[in-house]
């Protein structure tokens, strides 16, 4: 068999490690063109660029494989890549390795996790890798295993139609990594906290922070397997209804 | 019981007539609070803004409620008002009412849901309302009587926890609309199809456009309830576990 195509996507952007790091690795498994974002989009969740027009580059760099940018977003840079960039759809593609983490209902904000959702509608296989470790020097090659474990998983085994993989790596550069489990994505929220500061003008100005909140006791959540040391694999899907609403709310129906 | 406190919100920016319109029929029930982008925002998913402060202001402009703005997001918006701008937690919060359709796979993309969702993520019921008609000078007046019912029906009977709704009207100025139809999303795609230009350098460059293909033939979806003549009611919710396949997947787990 031929070596596969795998696209390779990120959120940070192109000049973030993780991107670069994930590249590494899945290079050893296939044939890799890198295209992402030119600059950090964190947060951006499943935008897309309208308003203004979308340009793309190939970068003149070193580099074992080909390394685009594109002004636009996560989901941008996959639908640029698998309509112009690549000459055929490719057989994986993996965002990340992101710089903190995806985990739980983060979910909802991650352009890493918003191009891997974008790929599963296209019909490609794919998956979003994030470590839990915010730090641009973030190590990163305590992944490189299980990355290649689950890609190749991946390629031979595919995954269920409109299912894609986010995986989280824990945050343990003291001690190895513990295995992997398969989970649920663990209710919480975000209890919000902004910061308010004054510009030189005296009007008020708001950083949004916030603190993490773990609502879940269940042992089958990310959240549970990340603080046992484990790496995190939640299958997603684009599919947003709450099939188990429907029954109750079927008696609101009306013909009029 | 004392009238409910009702926030509303939008993608379309605070000078969308779709926004006006729904704060306007809304206010007929509760104590309406509008927090809007100060600009359109639409195509931004549950994007939030970490690279720039947030500002608010509220408007000095003539009208029956409070009509604040704010730099950021739908999402952004959300955040700020239930957090500065409200002096408690809303009872209801609606967004809308969006200038083109949010059904189907539209909503992954949508600015005007991932407000409910943000909603509903802090224990808001929330609904996100929108118009199959693209026009800023579309009619919104036969969804008034739809509205008004469908926030009747949320605020006397509440919704499942975790779950909100993503409401679209059909395009129908010719004929009345038949009813209400509690549905499942739509399997479908986009077709892209990138516009492509040169810039006065000689530079290539891109707009996104595409063509929505609607893949699924169920009769339970909101595509066929829309196509049909009826509003779709689709509860949805911001797990996005594909809880199908963790059983399928579960075999991939390992202890090193």
């Amino acid at each position: 068999m031929s070596r596969p195509l795998i696209l390779v996507t990120n959120d940070d952007g192109i000049n973030a490690a993780g991107v670069n790091a994930l590249a590494d690795f899945v290079s050893e498994i296939g044939d890799v063109v890198v295209v992402a974002p030119d600059q950090p989009r964190s947060g951006q969740s499943h935008s897309i660029t309208i308003e203004i027009p979308l340009k793309y580059q190939r970068l003149n760099r070193e580099s074992k494989y080909p390394l685009y940018t594109c002004n636009g977003t996560p989901v941008d840079a996959v639908k640029i890549a698998s309509h112009y960039i690549l000459d055929r759809k490719p057989d994986l593609l993996v965002s990340g390795i992101n710089h903190g983490s995806n985990s739980s209902v983060n979910i909802i904000y991650s352009g890493t996790v918003a191009a891997v959702l974008e790929g599963a509608m296209g019909g490609i296989p794919s998956i979003g890798f994030s470590l839990l470790d915010y730090s641009p020097f973030a190590d990163f090659q305590p992944a490189k295993l299980y990355v290649q474990k689950i890609v190749n998983k991946v390629l031979e085994e595919g995954l269920p139609e409109g299912t894609a993989l986010n995986v989280n790596f824990p945050y343990t550069n003291e001690k190895p990594l513990k295995g992997m489990r398969v989970c649920r994505q663990a209710k919480a929220n975000w209890e919000e906290d902004f910061e308010i500061r004054q510009d030189p003008h005296g009007r008020e100005y708001f950083w949004l922070k916030g603190k993490f909140q773990n609502l879940d006791g269940g042992q089958d959540t990310d959240e549970h397997a990340l603080e046992n040391g484990y790496v995190s694999i939640v299958p997603v899907e684009f599919d947003f209804t709450a099939h188990y609403a429907l029954k109750q709310l079927k008696k609101w129906e009306t013909d009029d």
